[in-house]
């Protein structure tokens, strides 16, 4: 018997990223999707990409909670507390790829999304899916908050180094950039194309709300309160993120011992592709895939240490790290129905 | 037992395409790869999105072939005819991705190519690999011309009308536009970013080497000679070709009669989607996948019949219709391996 | 004393290139602007590009129309009519960049636009502003009705071949491709960046307001009616139309006639190019200036000749000719500020 | 009389684009151009958007300096030297685009280069371009380094903060991100079109020629040694620089004293516009300008101060300041010739 899944929001970018891969995941089916905007119509109407291989009705949310054994949620901040509440009486697993439940702190919900937690004894239950980190702690669990798309790249770059306290936590800073859709679907002048196309720009610059969410992983890593300067760029393509970290080296640490330590850290980790000496990381050759590559680097002249990491923003950050979950807590082979090639060009 | 495939020219953009394809295929495996500018190199050495994927080296040609129960060559055209010699006297199925095998009339071959035929019965044991036409013919052939990118599109747009007599078969005009990959792998003026990004143009206006292999598909359809006026254009994306197709609507033809005419023909298709009345097909909904989505048009003020098709110039014009062709060939479902959702986005 | 030129709607995009434009022109300075959605800000703020060079704010209509020797109106259309006679009543020249004007047959006005024409008299005295063609009725008058983008460059491919009767006016088609700056600064679906990047497709083929348009401009080449299959496309490209233009040769027209023609007619015309042969039209060529390129090919093999135009959509198809006229009807040179000099990438 | 402009080395992306400004400079015109690989060609045949504007025939070395009394050089490095002291001892001036001028020590040169000062002398008479950090060595002068293209905008953002103290020299970063001009005319795989769009990825990390001469621009202004981290990437757009600096933040430094130290410094910059709170520069505000957009971000957190810095990499990062360079040694006002409209689309 297959999985059934069930997709909440399944009209923004990231329910229909969860649509085009679960469509061919040996393991599971879609079992009913919703959309608050699309009620009512076919999938494939707003996506006509999925002619023929979606035609599937947008219904409401209570028939995806009943249909399905799993719940994907693509929803705006502070709607899946409750959603989650009520999968969680029904005995179904739930799945938040919004951020109400990624932090642990309340008050730093508070203060990033002005929200307060609901219910105090679900978020103690739920947990953070960010498998290559935290797999022991996600297995068996119901409740998975999905991280947010710059917040697997970035910890995944830095992950080793500071998790064997290679490099220094004070001052590191993140320079990330990305493709559109991290944006959404909902068109906006900014997204215009004319307005897009061929510029490129930071923007909430060292305020973005994916900063204390890619703090709260690093700091477990490092055992201590670690803060980032993280500065978000918009990229003019559709799809990835490209993280570059820096991070001042802890004195006499060498080239050879960082990348033995992220050789061990990845050893059986699928989908992070270590890269060898000299290559960059580039969103070119992880799009439409699960894959995290790696690049490292050294500064000699200065003592800094980079490390880049190259996401599909809608996959690895999103969708695909979804299914990765479910995969998990389901007690699949992670990497099922996963397995999809980059594509060359 | 898997089916053993073979790729000579992996390195180009077909055969990079043909092993993306091939690596999910359930029931074939890629046997040896070959390339003359890269052997002894890895091919993820040379696309980097295959690292971990596809790590063979790039052999020779006589090791593929030996290796292989079907070869698939992405050959300059000239060099196909003797490799599939080779082939067929080593039993091997060999499916052409090169232009040798594809017009049956040398003449042709001769003024368009400025080659010979070197084995006239080799050619008579060919067949020309457009399944949704000529599927009969393929199945048992071990000798397969697939045809080039527009020359896939353009037919398919217009068949059922030329095969029903619906259109007047004199003063048919292609305006076919295709991404950048068809231009090949090889660096060029042409294709350097800067001068090919925010530009588009026409090329080989009214004389392109596709022209005679789309009249020799139509005329079969017709049954007698057509001519047309085939005019390619570049466009900057990475894939697709969306040709629209205009012809003369013979006297009293009706939309309705039209469209019952496309249904019937693509009945069973699964690889060709008829779009409904007011949609217009767009290269953005098949990309990566071997669909061909076709969208049909009347211009009732003069008479005219515009068929447009997308398809993607590397999948369903290239490297997935050959795959198509060896399912076939090999007597498995022909979608085997090439149900491919194409992205939203 | 310079020209005081005025600018309603100049926070749509055709406003903005005329401010673009007009902010080099040596006898000619903005007097005020105009924009509904955005009064009482700074053109600026709206596009930062043109910070501490155009910080004009945005006024209202009347105040535009009273400080300007000439008003330039980028209106949706239906609105200018009473525009016009206001200025007209004012003694102010009046150049239309909407379609108000552009149909001479107010019955075609009624078909493709739905409205009426409101006061005939001034639509007797508006001319139909393509300097190229029409250049001594646009002189001395205070009417202009700009043409709208597709509708310069096809008739422009074409015109030599009609004027001169090379061509049968039967069964012309208009193949145009445009970037998406056509489509206006309003956000949507189509024009969200994920979802129109990578991709191209036709749209309101065989129906677009444009193709009565053409037709009027070309019958009056021809001397008869001529109707013709118009079919626009949408370029992932910021700017510019090429329109491919398929004619039936007439019996025994040689390359070498057509070209003689073209370069007869296009003699003394600064903005039009006229490329050598082998060379293919390319808007990567135009871009941000007043030219139109083109090229003449010939199929021999079917007696077809293809024109094929290349203009900025918002500069020669909009902005660029709007100056163009603005120096006509003022007495100045035709080319006073419009020698822009197109990028080399 | 106007000032007679040679460019050596035309027929590259800077020399087209120097092309591109001269033409419609009011006191200067093109008396010759030169190509090595282009030689006996028109300009125009090489970049046919030059059609009609300049048709001049590329000749050689000796005749362009012959010619005229401005040499602009755009050359491989390592040729530029002899040149210069061909120009000096016939009395010309000459403006190195490449960068054999562009370093003070002859042993960085040596490191990053490999190659050797040839005449100190001329070296030592030599100034660096950069008007808005160097205006007064500049004035007069005869051999102008004109700097590289990373090594403009990243020095205009820090200046002011380091110029005035307010950040820590220690630690550094400079994350930029170029269009894929920068790269040069000659194609190659990585700016191959279907291999570059939709990708982004670092290169050079930390070891990036223009490192050094970053340094030695902010350590004038620091009047001590800086070394800082730089890490540039490669845009999949045609033009644009962002830099993206991060510096510590000295106790107790404001944004308010940044921003005033910032608007002190650029007071009377003409080519310098700093962007108000909140605004973000970007590539897509200042393409084809003279322009260095400046915004100016505080990262209270982990007290950071972020500056980012947006050019056209071939105008205020090339050819643009060359003019400027040379308006300047000629008495011309600065912005003679430079004040080209950012198109706002």
């Amino acid at each position: 018997m297959k999985i059934k899944a069930g997709i909440i929001g399944a009209t923004g970018y990231a329910g229909a990223e969860l649509v085009r891969i679960l469509l061919t995941h040996p393991e599971a089916e879609i079992a009913a999707i919703s959309s608050v905007s699309f009620e009512g119509k076919k999938l494939s109407e707003v996506y006509p990409s999925y002619k023929s291989l979606c035609d599937l009705e947008c219904g409401n949310q209570d028939e995806v909670v009943e249909k399905s054994d799993v719940i994907f949620a693509a929803l705006p901040h502070g709607l899946s507390q409750e959603l989650a509440a009520q999968c969680d009486k029904a005995g179904k697993k739930f799945i938040d790829l919004g951020a109400d439940f990624r932090l642990e702190s309340e008050e730093e919900y508070k203060e990033w999304y002005g929200c307060e937690f609901l219910d105090h004894e679900l978020h103690k239950r739920s947990v953070y899916g960010l498998p290559e980190l935290f797999r022991e702690q996600i297995k068996g669990k119901s409740i998975i908050a999905n991280p947010g798309c710059y917040t697997t790249g970035a910890p995944l770059a830095l992950a080793p180094a500071i998790a064997e306290g290679l490099v220094s936590t004070e001052g590191i800073i993140v320079d990330s950039k990305s493709g559109v859709t991290g944006a959404g679907r909902k068109p906006n002048q900014g997204n215009h194309y004319p307005e897009l196309n061929e510029g490129f720009h930071a923007y909430k610059v060292a305020n973005h709300r994916h900063t204390p969410e890619i703090e709260q992983t690093l700091s477990k890593l490092a055992c201590k309160s670690v803060k980032i300067t993280f500065v978000p760029h918009l990229l003019p393509v559709n799809r990835g993120i490209l993280s570059t970290c820096y991070a001042r080296l802890n004195e006499g640490v060498t080239m050879e011992q960082l990348r033995a330590a992220y050789e061990r850290f990845y050893e059986n980790e699928y989908f992070i592709r270590l890269l060898p000496d000299g290559a960059n990381a580039d969103i070119h050759n992880i799009k439409y895939s699960n894959f995290c590559d790696i690049s490292l680097h050294v500064d000699r002249r200065t003592g800094t240490f980079v490390a880049i990491s190259a996401i599909d923003n809608m996959v690895k950050g999103a969708a695909g790290q979804a299914i990765q979950n479910m995969n998990l807590i389901f007690g699949l082979d992670e990497t099922t129905g996963l397995t999809i090639v980059p594509p060359a060009f």
